[in-house]
């Protein structure tokens, strides 16, 4: 079994991704923090809190961090994932609550407490992730993968040059691409090939309870999203953990542009590294089919245990 | 017939265009303009005399213009033109000598001379076309229709971001695109596909002496292109002047980033243009077979006309 | 006799520099180009043939130039100068007319036909200046000195960090600068010590006709200046080029700050030029004494002159 | 007696900023973080503990944190501080070690421990202070009084535009600035008057010991720092946690600019507050006779203390 952070923003995707690696028995969720994102901080904690108990992930503590992007900026995503993050579905109210501390402390002491055994896979802004490195930059060496889902070496989604994550934290994310580990890059050029589909919508509503979340969130994701239809980005991040053979994926050197008036926060990718060292697994190409295998194969273990 | 003013920096695939609008009996060529760009002011003005006389264009005028940026900076591409700009080819030396005067001059004159009658391509860096705008804005109201090879919606190639025409004078683009008018924009997205492949440098073989200049250039050229082969960007912009059918185009709002550390000459084309009027129409899609029986047709008609 | 091209945006100060240009027996002004900048180009243009009639300046040609800054921006300052630029003074119309042709050409032309003969002083925003030096880089060569009002070392006066002529244009500033001539920044560290007191404003009372413009927008312009009192900033420049000796100059490399959220705009001016070699020579005193016996004793040809 | 926590990187004028503030009756010390700035945060760190025992500060401990800037830059002032940071003079070395934990922390703790009671006085870069911000922003709530040595309203040291604390990580400065408390700024505008001249230097040679540590630190500082003299910076912000009446200070907006290619690191000081809020007390005046008085005063208490 894989031992999993997970850092994230729920948020649709999120909550899709956070089904996927709890129905993945391959997978030890150690951790779940929280980062302001595409809702507020409170809104993605209580979020993260209601999902846990809902999809019984068990004690797996829910720990929040950093509310808004390093600089100060806020930059939001209701208009996708509407005002509460999960697209209007509301879940029963959770019975327990945050675990005490702060997520850059959690991450910090987890992986120190770990080292070389945690994949911390951060699927939202990348504040906490920031801080952390900058807090104690020994966790790149303690790390045993690093995966997120953001960026895109071609287009971007929240403008035209950058992906959401990244554009809501660009300093954030250029501290963790120079950290001086390799982060893998599953960025919209993959995952906007991971789309819900009639046909993937007709098996999500044999899931029993769980229909009742995943299939409107699906098509709430579906009616918004401007581009590619209801693509569940993080997911695919996640599924890279499970089964790393899903995702091609391409030594690059990426840069986040933080200055340009029209390009903050774009993973500028270059895949000439002869000059420079690689920074960065970019990932480049997915196996569609069996991403959804495994993902739906999740998804119905935690349909079964939530009845 | 379509009074075509080309402005360009020869430049190998200049070279190929340049034979393109000479064997189109569509065109009438009023003028040519040179711009510091591929290689220095000196050599694409020398090679543009060169071929003026080597395609036996007449008496069109040779006009040269700018020698760097308007901010100043200097990009070169001898790297893939070679050292004099056309792959190692020596041309017979030309007779005639450049027209008095200066390009900024001779476009705005031009224009002003036969409103609503010229077609202006800018295949190089686009400071003489900035300086013309800058210095008579009502350029824009007489011009039939401005077409540019450069730019990109997806990659580039000069840096990951950004491609060579525009990264040469980010400014000058800047202030091109704002000018008012609406800037048919044949980029990269497109022009990688307009390869010369070997069945058509086969082709290319039988042009009589026009082959002694094609076909080693284009091999150069494709020798050091690391993308995409060897692809004759320039003469995409004029096939678009002599059959508009060629290209599918697309209307979007085209800002140039002029400030970014990675950036600086990226076209950022936003094809969600509700809230913003469009000032491109963005190529999308070449019909690259009917390109090259127009290209190939129009290189004929040259080499029988130069034996 | 020295020959002395303006280029200028009247405004209140250019007025007045254009007075003590035309009341110095130094003085041979051989030309007024105008820019937008205080006000709009229109309103310069028709302010400065208003003040060549006003002035009995003869037959000094009075040539437009660029309406906007280089990259578009248009930053105005009829908070400064009223909405017509002479804080709301009615000047008789003219009866001639401008010249024919742009004030850029009209530089590039009298500097090449007079090598080493003509002083540039340029009070404005650097659009014109900087749009020549790239249509006609030996500019640089042919002319005499060049000097402007523009700048700051320490502060600015538009914003915190920029002085309005500067941030006007920031990027024709910067080519400017860059031009390879030594450009004499005459700033706002030495033009506010150059304020009309009371005492001042009585000599100019006693000017005849010349009072009624002087007087008027010389009040107007104390009311709404906000820091340091109405400093006639533009006659410093031109009462440099009629004796030198008034200011104490200093060399320096000067950088124009093009790229700032906070500072585009501002001359970043470096005293330690043992790294790179001095673009500038920086006033940092004058004598403010000797500045107003020559500017009134001017003032008071004019005024005799006019009646 | 007011409580004082004191973020530095010794640094000479670090060095003379913690004699004064531990030879002060009314600031009882209750800690010390350090942070890379003057010199590597190993050095600074080492030569905070150093200090420590040299000036007999008691128990009051001293916490490492950031050793680089937020985005990862390095500048440091080796040139001016000596390899080591205290010019080249050698203390004798420490007994006590560092505390545990990390100086974010040891601030934020601090601060929710004692709230209203502690004045926080940043000497260096701000990397930790702006870590602590973000990490838990209820600090400006808490904290009684925030002053930083650093910035500038005119001209920079360690460019033309920026003084060295702001230079070092301006992005940290950003966010500090941003916080929602108001900075107390104590510049260069004041700073650069606190010279040691060779009267104080008499002084500093009558205080046995301790004179063995400040007479050829500022001997240093004197020789190698290029404006103004030894100015000891820092010692002025702490002089005005004791004595707050020998600051003029004025409030201002003040903007830190992160972009400019020339300006990264200015403190951009805007006075006409009318719309904007103030979020800084900028100091525009120093009394320098007393600030001596005080300073030696303090001096002599420490130098009867080590004998």
């Amino acid at each position: 079994m894989k031992k999993l952070l997970i850092d994230c923003d729920p948020g649709i995707d999120d909550a899709l991704a956070l089904a996927l690696a709890g129905g993945s028995p391959e997978i030890d969720l150690v951790g779940i923090t929280t980062v302001g994102g595409n809702v507020s901080l409170e809104l993605t904690t209580a979020n993260a809190l209601a999902l846990r108990e809902f999809y019984r992930l068990g004690d797996v503590p829910v720990t929040p961090g950093c509310a808004g992007a390093l600089m100060g900026e806020r930059v939001r995503a209701e208009s996708v994932h509407g005002a509460t993050g999960l697209g209007g579905v509301e879940l029963p109210a959770p019975v327990k609550g945050v675990s005490d501390g702060h997520a850059v402390d959690f991450i910090i002491e987890t992986l120190r407490a770990n080292p070389g055994e945690i994949t911390l896979a951060a699927v939202g802004p990348l504040t906490n992730i920031a801080m952390a490195v900058r807090r104690e930059p020994r966790i790149v060496e303690w790390v045993r993968d690093f995966v997120i889902m953001g960026g895109s070496y071609t287009r971007g989604n929240h403008t035209p040059a950058a992906e959401f994550n990244i554009r809501a934290d660009p300093e954030a994310a250029s501290i963790v691409f120079r950290a001086g580990w390799t982060v893998t890059m599953v960025g919209l050029d993959v995952t906007l090939t991971a789309v819900v589909t009639e046909a993937i919508l007709d098996r999500m509503r044999t899931l029993g309870r769980l229909a009742d979340l995943v299939v409107p969130i699906s098509q709430f994701y579906g009616i918004v999203t401007a581009e590619g239809g209801p693509a569940i980005h993080d997911a695919v991040a996640v599924a890279h953990v499970i089964d790393p053979t899903l995702l091609t994926c391409v030594p690059a050197v990426v840069d986040v542009e933080t200055m340009g008036t029209y390009t903050a926060g774009m993973t500028v990718t270059d895949f000439r590294i002869d000059e420079r060292t690689a920074n960065a697994s970019v990932a480049t190409g997915l196996d569609v089919d069996r991403f959804w295998k495994l993902t739906l194969e999740a998804f119905e273990r935690v349909g079964e245990r939530i009845g």
